[in-house]
């Protein structure tokens, strides 16, 4: 068989009906390229915190991830796709252009929306920042 | 056959080494997902005009653009890939949108730099405006 474009598949995903959007599109390209999935979490770690204690915020953050996580994998098992969940706390581009990196992404599949009000994914702001410095091509899912 | 989820492609080029490349993923996706191609090129009315008369500046530009359509239907043939060829005047994001909506396209795709000079198609300009406006998804390939 010759080598996929796509070998490796990375889905930044933050619960929203966006990124379950970005899951079942990914899955569908895995099937093609027969890739390797994986689902990433972003704690932002700027995230406000006026109205809880920081430590607190951030644990609650984690388990919302952690649970956006399981689901997304599961989504993903249901597409018959295994797929690999990581989670990472620190600015939400360059974690994701981090994760690109280590990952050896060829390509990063997002919504066109999201990643929510949490992580501040706004098109102008991260994927722009995404899409000049991803060292992959980018998917965004309408 | 399942309806594919990338019936139409879309693919604004531009000349560029970048949109040549985007090209060839085209291809790729539309040999893995049964999608009809089509190439679009812009002349960009808004282009400057200090040194040219109007008319002959557009009228350069569009044996030029003319050029590119025909290199990159030749490339798409290469792959194997039979594709339609589309010359548009205006601006370059609203004619990219007007046409995904007219070709009703699934995917855009478009090189990560580019398109060129020409059409000022950079990154936190044209393609953010794309990735807001547009109708479908984008894959910016690198």
């Amino acid at each position: 068989m010759r080598k996929s474009l796509y070998m490796n598949i990375l889905v930044p995903i933050d619960g929203s009906k966006h990124s379950e959007k970005a899951i079942l599109h990914a899955c569908d390209m895995a099937k093609n390229y027969q890739s390797r999935l994986t689902l990433l979490y972003v704690v932002e770690k700027s995230a406000p915190i006026n109205l809880l204690d920081r430590k607190e915020y951030l644990k609650i953050l984690k388990k919302f991830g952690n649970n956006v996580l399981i689901k997304g994998k599961k989504l993903a098992t249901q597409q018959g796709i295994d797929s690999k969940i990581i989670m990472k706390e620190g600015n939400v581009a360059n974690e994701i252009v981090r994760m690109a990196k280590k990952e050896q992404s060829n390509l990063i599949i997002v919504g066109s929306k999201g990643l929510g009000a949490t992580a501040r994914f706004l098109l102008g702001s991260v994927s722009n920042k995404l899409a000049n410095n991803s060292p992959c091509s980018i998917l965004i899912v309408k």
